[in-house]
């Protein structure tokens, strides 16, 4: 662009932004939560146990009373099923896995991970696989963890520099959503799984975080990733023990009434489970319960998984169109174009990502919180938004999509 | 007793013993589990959310969703009308008191309670009222804090010992269950409250565990206990920071699937919500909302308790009917007389409870293990069984009361 042009194309867009803040929005893009129309979807969940004949699981256990801490057998199966793992590699639990994640780590800080407490140590370092999921980060911090930041690019982690990292002792595990990645939408390749599954760590109580949040959340019939099965890959090479993998219900059904669940090898189940003994009697099995009657089978989930997929993949698509209209081509931002998952991550140049934070805010457009997407809240190239599309109807989405372009824009011809 | 009617006392009571263990019973009083009758009268939990519409709380927030990290807003309301605090002092949470107990001392570990975290200190003592709650107990052995016994009294924790003993800058705090103390059904008096509330103790985050399992937990209509409210009390001290109350719907609605929820100081509950922002993003509100809507309010909640001691009042009454019959004025035992709770505790002369056990468990009726009501599993006098008289039905529990006595009957005569 000749300076004249820039001059125009930045007027431009300083006076359709006017005219956004002008509307008076009040749009919030910040979380990846469920739209109002999803959550009815999961409306027969209420009704599903109606007397107390129905609380009898399959063998035979009053789901109303205590016990069963490692879960209703029903709906152990139903996820080992999901999750293609044996019954008894799965523990299920409450409404966040979150929680679990939280109950595992503070567990390796004041027991370890059949190893020394992590609190009696000088340092525990993490892996940080960035741009993230802002909540492990918070996590990490909370407990002290330091976090070491690696760049996703677009078959999963950087191996090469994984494999150097986990040299060092002291680095103790790492966090991976491995399929359908908040925010970028990447699933690990088979060769990326492999080498995860054969790496050799100097710390023998390395644990990864395989929080496979989205295993089932395609937008596509036709084209959906594939994620290799990370215990099959690890039993091969004895490292089973590695990999504590979660997941949950929470955008399948009713977030924040949904069921977790905890895969594992047999030595973690059996150290998760003596944990779980010391902390509660047993988990909600009546919703465990609900969840099994309501699905029945794998193909129920998926069934469930395709009439979310009907109202969101409209959301992701006017999303990326809008982006390819107002910005493709123009150098200034890239975008991802997930299949699947809850988040499109936008890339944009000259460190302007706080400053298009700022613009949407001010015009009534709440983002996910930008440099939320790294550790301690950092992203150093200030360069990354991570949009979260499914919530506001599409109507306001489109809106609000346009508005966000138009602010790069502004920040990006500064 | 001469030698010889002595003799004809054991000899009868070992012929009796062998009756009952040709009848081959199989039953269970070890836990404080209610009865199926008892989770029959909760039933209308399951059907009273219908649909979405059904899901939005009075202060307009669809329950079906991530948020309210507090807890539903009508929810926090109906336990703070029940354990008489401000709104603003409760938080809801999930479905297990105990898990609360747990991710509490979990957090003194990780991060002090408003101090240095109790895992850098080269000890940490708790007080344990003894006998007492096994799983208390069990919990704070799981964290490595140091457990010094004081024995209950008719009138609560013995605080001529409990305030020298808080002399100790190590000794951080201690458990109590206040009401219908659990296994001796004691509720703490005016004077222990009071002198309870008073406490300066050398550890300045020294807490109590407040654990009010048993809040509106009355056998009879026309005498029940009264607890003082231990946070009013503290203000008065300034000392409302000692004190975290956690109590739960448990035995009110379903084991496992019931709410629970912590009473503190607005300090307290401000440390509490800011650790949970890391934990969780929210618990189950659909839950919460359940029980709000199916109690309305705290005389609801009374009511619900009435149907439970109509069950559980005929359970108390035959045990402690049988005990008299068989026991009284042997001078080898002596139990409580609860008005309230779930436990009758027995205590037997000679250190024989161990044999009353084993005697028992033989002859087909499982019991709390002896020792459990003390730290580490050991009761120095072995005398203390704990008698949860809720779960079988009322002909198996007269027979299984009539064994145990039995079984004290030979064991004392050893």
């Amino acid at each position: 662009m000749t300076p004249e042009e820039k001059a125009e194309f930045r007027a431009e867009a300083l006076r359709r932004y006017y005219e956004f803040c002008e509307r008076k929005l009040h749009v919030d893009m910040s979380r990846g939560k469920p739209s109002k129309e999803q959550l009815d979807i999961s409306d027969r969940m209420l009704t599903e146990l109606q007397d107390g004949a129905d609380c009898i699981s399959n063998d035979g256990f009053d789901c109303r009373s205590y016990g069963n801490p490692a879960g209703v057998r029903d709906c152990r199966e139903l996820f080992a099923n999901l999750l293609h793992v044996d019954v008894g590699n799965i523990i299920a639990c409450g409404n966040s896995s979150l929680s679990l994640i939280y109950d595992f780590l503070s567990q390796c800080m004041t027991h370890g991970a059949g190893s020394t407490p992590w609190s009696k140590l000088d340092e525990v370092k993490f892996i940080a696989i960035v741009p993230g999921y802002d909540r492990h980060f918070a996590m990490a911090q909370h407990f002290g963890i330091k976090m070491i930041n690696s760049k996703m690019t677009p078959t999963g982690p950087n191996m090469d520099e994984i494999e150097e990292l986990i040299k060092d002792p002291s680095v103790k595990g790492m966090f991976c959503v491995p399929k359908y990645s908040n925010p970028d939408g990447v699933t690990y390749d088979a060769e990326t799984c492999e080498r995860l599954a054969a790496m050799k760590p100097a710390a023998e109580d390395f644990r990864v975080i395989w929080d496979n949040a989205y295993c089932v959340h395609d937008l596509y019939e036709d084209r959906h990733d594939h994620l290799r099965n990370i215990f099959k890959l690890a039993r091969k090479y004895g490292t089973q023990d590695h990999f504590i993998e979660f997941s949950s219900t929470s955008k399948i059904t009713f977030p924040g009434s949904g069921v977790s669940v905890i895969a594992a090898s047999e030595r973690n189940v059996e150290m998760i489970l003596n944990r779980m003994h010391y902390q509660t009697i047993s988990y909600d099995k009546l919703n465990q319960l609900r969840h099994v009657k309501v699905f029945g089978n794998v193909a129920g989930i998926k069934l469930q998984m395709k009439r979310h997929a009907a109202i969101l993949r409209p959301k992701f698509e006017a999303v990326e169109q809008i982006f390819e209209e107002e910005l493709g081509g123009l150098g200034i931002a890239h975008w991802s174009k997930p299949v699947g998952g809850y988040f499109i991550s936008l890339e944009v140049t000259g460190g302007s990502a706080t400053t298009v934070g700022t613009l949407c805010q001010d015009a009534g457009l709440t983002l996910t919180k930008v440099g939320a997407t790294y550790p301690y809240g950092y992203d150093p190239d200030d360069s990354n938004i991570r949009v979260a599309p499914t919530y506001p109807p599409l109507d306001e989405l489109k809106i609000s999509a346009e508005l966000l372009a138009v602010a790069v824009k502004i920040a990006c011809s500064e």
